[in-house]
């Protein structure tokens, strides 16, 4: 998976520089376009062993805020001239049948990603769909509560981060503790999104943990470990990137010290058996973000399997 | 719509304590959840007129991670007898196969949401699905390029945040300018979560703007705005929580002060015609994260139509 940097414009993609036998896949939204993007993704892991090394090489493109029929009947043209398969979000039902007929006409393989859900909800609600799209006038302001928590999650977040502040430990939701580049700060920020206040208190050879770690309720606090030949791979590429020095390098990357400190990390994990420990190895940050979120609400949720609920 | 608070554990949703009437919509995964969840979201907002006021309300459990058919079918089991209705993501077909008869059985109306998108692109690239779902043992690895290039944006993201380290503007992917609480936080870390590097730069009235601003490549630059008397309405909020003294706070947040500020940043941002202005009004984060990609992506496709591409 390569996503185009922002230094490789991608009008590459777009325009005829194409790469030979790609084949596309246009998203359409009225909103975001964050939908369908997630589920795009989601389904393209199911081609992953061909899409490793172009076997089979797909560009998306997505078109976010499409609000009306012209504007999508440019969007299916375009598609039905470079070959492409058209997924789509489109809360208006006249705007979805019409991007449905045309696909048709035009011989595109189409998917409806919202539609199918959006119906089998009207009829478990017994309620119709507005047919609005986010943001259309009219909608509810986005001043909700959840709002405002989801900002000051994101804000106590960052200014937590890297062990900064040990005294507000016990105002996080989560507490996450792991060595140097097992991923703390992408999964604080990550769950911060999520509307949680995380703090993450690095584990460092030889300098003390706040002890502030021992008093803070033990539920809140995950622990991270890793691989050590991956912590070493990732560690190498950082030590690069930032320049330093080659002392500093070596006690930072190599063997004996990786895996001297995580011996070190494991030793204070034990130390609160209640402390789940995590393993990250070759897990995306959505990923240990679901774990941790599962084994928070696993305990005190007495159904037959755990899970997390939400009420709307 | 009112998640659940880390301080009132699901249980109280999930448990007996249920809000009487409230429909209950389960969601599977072998994954996260987060696609099923994600799509959910997206189709409840086609109900928002009814939720608020919870008209018609709605619970929602999570259960991210079954990777076998017992764990399924306790699931549908407890679906039937809660009522529920059930959307799920299933990798393995079979899996999925045994989600879609049981419900038919018990009588569940159910949605694949990975299915319909899943064989259209397998149909599309004439691959078939792998039918592995993420994590599976043997998938590939996730220390991607474009796993570091995540990482690194986000540490980046981080260490700029309010206007730190000016003379490091020029590294930024973007770089977002506006006064407090036009969300230039949040915003700029779920933009690093989508793997952009982004600088924010505080408009504070009375405090001189750091040069490099008008320094860097202005296609980079994007001023955020918003209504004043929304913009007093957040102040007042964060002003409240922060406990300010009475001083500071009318300073900040009365009506006078908040305009004239807003006004002194717009004198600012015409100084350079090219950098947008963009109305965060009643946004949501990932709205305004939208835009800004959109507009970051426009000017240099020569396409129809605006479009963002990546490669796979
Ligand atoms: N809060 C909401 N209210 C109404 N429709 C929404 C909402 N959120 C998402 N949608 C719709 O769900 C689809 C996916 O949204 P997006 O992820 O923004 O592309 C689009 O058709 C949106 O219009
Ligand atoms: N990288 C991937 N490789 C294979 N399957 C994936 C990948 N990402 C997501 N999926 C599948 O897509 C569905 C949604 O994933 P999730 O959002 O993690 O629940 C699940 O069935 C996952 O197994
Ligand atoms: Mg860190
Ligand atoms: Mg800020």
């Amino acid at each position: 998976e390569g996503r185009e940097s922002p230094e490789s414009p991608p009008a590459a993609v777009g325009g005829g520089e194409e790469m030979v036998g790609a084949k596309s896949i246009y998203m359409v939204s009225d909103g975001t376009g964050w939908t369908a993007e997630h589920s795009v993704q989601a389904a393209l892991g199911q081609f992953d062993h061909c899409l490793v090394d172009r076997a089979c090489p797909v560009n998306t493109h997505m078109f976010s805020g499409i609000g009306d029929v012209e504007q999508l009947m440019e969007i299916v043209k375009q598609a039905a001239r470079e070959g492409a398969m058209l997924a789509y979000t489109l809360a208006d039902p006249s705007l979805a049948q019409s991007a449905k007929q045309a696909c048709e006409i035009w011989d595109i393989p189409s998917t409806d990603i919202l539609g199918p859900i959006t119906e089998a909800i009207a009829t478990h609600l017994g309620v119709s769909p507005s047919g609005l799209p986010r943001g259309a006038p009219g909608r509810t302001s986005h001043l909700t509560e959840e709002y405002f928590r989801r900002i000051d999650a994101i804000e106590f977040t960052i200014k937590q981060d890297d062990g900064a502040l040990p005294q507000n430990l016990h105002k996080a939701d989560f507490i996450l503790a792991g060595v140097s580049r097992t991923g703390k700060t992408p999964l604080s920020t990550y769950l911060a999104h999520e509307g949680y206040k995380v703090a993450n208190v690095p584990i460092v050879m030889g300098v003390q943990v706040p002890k502030t770690l021992f008093e803070v309720d033990p539920e809140k606090v995950f622990c991270l470990t890793i691989n050590p030949v991956v912590l070493q791979t990732i560690r190498r590429a950082r030590a690069k990137n930032l320049g330093f020095s080659d002392e500093v390098r070596s006690n930072y990357s190599e063997m004996d010290y990786v895996r001297e400190e995580l011996e070190y990390a494991s030793r204070i994990f034990v130390q609160n058996p209640i402390w789940p420990v995590i393993e990250v190895t070759g897990k995306a940050i959505e990923e240990t973000a679901a774990v941790i979120l599962r084994l928070y609400n696993d305990p005190k949720t007495k159904c037959v399997m755990p899970r997390i609920s939400k009420r709307y």
